[in-house]
């Protein structure tokens, strides 16, 4: 049958014709956002650039991809979820993997010597997506971050309080905000008698104790990654400290056993910088938010002072920003380095929680803007509906018709109560005849008779346009 | 000298002294957007956003890339301009190349009945960039669509009806908006003698008389594209013609010239719908904006009805806007028709626009919002800078301080003007003491003392929070 042109005619267009009909899909791990999700994603992106204004911070945006150079070197063992684009004659390129490093970039290539900036945009991982927990490959960012040299602690002070100001005004209940210091970790792994090349393995091995036991996490060091179980046990001496800022400062500035950690460069450093920011956290109001934990690690390798991860403690839990001090990153790009701070917030789950929320509320769920539909009674009127539409636009007034000719009444009714608009006008042809139109309140079930000329006012007024 | 290490030891410590300092640059063809653009940006973003939602448009977002299959055969010639992702062990993925395809997409995807959408997003064309004439290869389109069935043209109106409200919005001058129907098209072809396998390069070519004069063109028809002389001269009689459009469809549809036109299926029909359409126009106020242009014919392969093109008579003139009806486009995702009709901005040169009218005007310029500088006279004061800004945020002003701990009076006053922020509020001793602060207004350049507990409430009073 392999040779019957026939046969082979009707088995192609068999798979043409299924072809046609298979559904189309989206790439593995995107989503589109739609009408509804979009309402709400708008929403909060208006809160957080609000606290970003409120904090003078300029916005900047970057391309979605970068040479691929940029982006080397950054990540770690990351790296390998970066997406390429192809070659097809030309740069190597990526998409960008953070907002950071084409930060970086940013600054050091325009030789800024200083910038209070925020970024809103889309980030690429090629990770298996979880789609069911909000993990995806395409996803929103929203990063913070000052850079250029100012006095010690007082960018990182203001950075902790943008993070604390928009978790506030997205209403996502309680959350704690874990910090540390990286210097004072390299101190905790000095004294403790780690390898400094075991140093980042080693960190990275702490960074999962919100997660798994200290058992588990021992075992890690010791098995895997050969440490000296002693050495490990001196470790948890100090990681399994967590308290409130002060109280926990307070015991290592003072108690005998810490003597060794005040005495080491970096373990001293690190506790005067702390002091300094937990003093400014008081001053801004978000110190209370805050807990000193010394098991917080973070992954990423260019941090290089304070740390910090906003974990909530209602939704289900989990971290849903970090950030911290990275005072090598930009130098990498720039003939000298500038010292920056930053931090990002992972948008994806917070706008999964808003989503639940706005679910469980009545009232909310509206798609458009639409203020008012302008409907026919019984007649067609489509000119004169077209009119009256033109003029409301031109007022600022958000207005929408049926597309038809001759739309039933009631047709016109539905299409206003289901995208939950608050009013519609009516025009019939005696009403036009006596210059009047019929503007009907949806909510409150009440109409009213208006003068076709005092229409406009009458409607920015209800409206408060 | 080559087999010297010493030697080649130097050379390659020089190529790494020269890497770290050789400066990053973006890739070929795409900027960042700097934080005095991203102002004009936003502006221009939200002025389009009022008309669309003014319109009763939702948004919708797609992902920035889609699988290969997705945009195959969607753009004729100009699909070698696709970026396509690399071959990293999984699915076929390209940046998306306009907005269009993906909307469509999802509209089959979804089983969307009907909808009038928005999307502002950024498209990807591996072109030859254009820098100074901000021709890139990432570029930001904004598109306007409605998908449904609708009585006839009434959609086709209200697209047209968007386009003037926000050319009119973004006061750039004066423009035309071109309007033409690919059927007429069709008909004007086939009544020429134009052989069917040859519209579409035929169209291509009629659409150059933009830019070219008719012996340019009729030479591509007759030399390179093989049409008999007299056939061109035919389709000159059609395509010179354009004009105000009621006055041109009078003259198509009652000159003894043109009966074959209105006898001609397409032809035919494609008058009625434009007599429909510059009917709905005229209602919504926008007629007088369009000229009926004969030889507008448009790159794309899938309109299938009207076609528009918005020129500016003013800067510099050239294209900013076009779209059409798009009635088969949908059907390709899905397994039945969906008919569709919309338009897309070309943004980018608008901003262009917007940016020279910006720098020529004064007063213009501010990159971020702060409202408020929180300054100390003499001391220091940075606890309290910080607690009053702390109290300025959260009762949303816009505040910032210098992040100094002892900063001299006359740096916080520049830094207040160069970001040509309104006002500062100065605290020293004395007045701390005294329970007051001074309220300096920069522009007017008074100043006033303000008791400390009535500053938020005056503050807001004068900065109408």
């Amino acid at each position: 049958p392999l040779s019957c042109p026939s046969f082979a005619l009707s088995v192609r267009s068999l798979i043409e014709a299924t072809r046609s009909f298979r559904a189309p899909r989206v790439a593995k791990g995107t989503r589109d956002t739609t009408p509804a999700r979009m309402v709400i994603r708008e929403r909060a992106f208006r809160a957080i650039t609000d606290v970003f204004h409120r904090h003078g911070a300029v916005g900047i945006d970057t391309p979605v991809f970068e040479l691929r150079d940029t982006l080397t070197g950054k990540y770690g063992e990351d790296s390998k979820l970066i997406y390429d684009l192809a070659d097809q004659g030309g740069e190597s390129l990526s998409l960008r993997y953070d907002l950071t490093v084409p930060f970086a970039r940013y600054v050091g290539m325009n030789r800024v010597g200083s910038v209070k900036r925020y970024h809103i945009a889309k980030v690429y991982r090629r990770d298996q997506p979880v789609v069911t927990k909000g993990k995806f490959r395409e996803f929103y960012q929203c990063d913070y971050d000052i850079a250029g040299n100012f006095d010690s602690m007082i960018p990182d002070a203001d950075v902790l309080s943008v993070v604390c100001e928009i978790l506030d005004s997205l209403n996502l209940g309680g959350y704690v905000i874990k910090l540390n210091h990286r210097m004072l970790l390299d101190a905790i792994m000095e004294i403790s008698g780690v390898p400094p090349t075991k140093f980042r393995t080693i960190c990275s091995a702490i960074d999962k104790l919100d997660k798994l036991s200290w058992e588990q996490v021992k075992e890690e060091m010791v098995s895997e990654k050969g440490l000296a179980p002693e050495v490990a046990d001196r470790i948890w001496q100090f990681v399994q400290l967590k308290d409130a800022p002060p109280a926990l400062l307070a015991r290592l500035q003072s108690d005998e056993g810490f003597a060794n950690l005040r005495a080491h460069t970096s373990g001293g450093r690190a506790l005067a910088d702390l002091e300094l920011l937990f003093r400014y956290l008081g001053c801004l109001g978000c110190l209370e938010r805050c807990s000193f934990d010394l098991s917080l690690a973070r992954g990423l390798d260019y941090y290089t002072g304070v740390i910090f991860e906003g974990v909530l403690t209602e939704y289900g839990g989990g971290s849903i920003t970090g950030g911290g001090r990275y005072d090598g990153l930009i130098g990498t790009f720039s003939s000298q380095p500038i010292p920056a701070v930053g931090m990002s917030i992972g948008i994806e789950r917070i706008l999964a929680i808003l989503e639940v929320k706005a679910k469980k509320k009545a009232g909310e769920g509206r798609q458009n803007h639409t203020q008012v539909v302008v409907a026919s009674n019984g007649a067609g009127l489509l000119s004169e509906r077209m009119e009256l539409c033109a003029e409301l636009w031109k007022a600022g007034i958000a207005a929408e018709f049926v597309y038809k000719q001759n739309p039933k009444t009631q047709a016109q009714i539905d299409s206003a109560l289901n995208m939950k608009c608050p009013f519609m006008v009516f025009i019939d042809p005696k009403r036009l005849e006596e210059g009047t139109v019929e503007v009907k309140d949806l909510s409150a079930k009440t109409k009213e008779d208006v003068t076709r000329a005092d229409l406009i006012e009458y409607l920015k007024n209800i409206l408060k346009v």
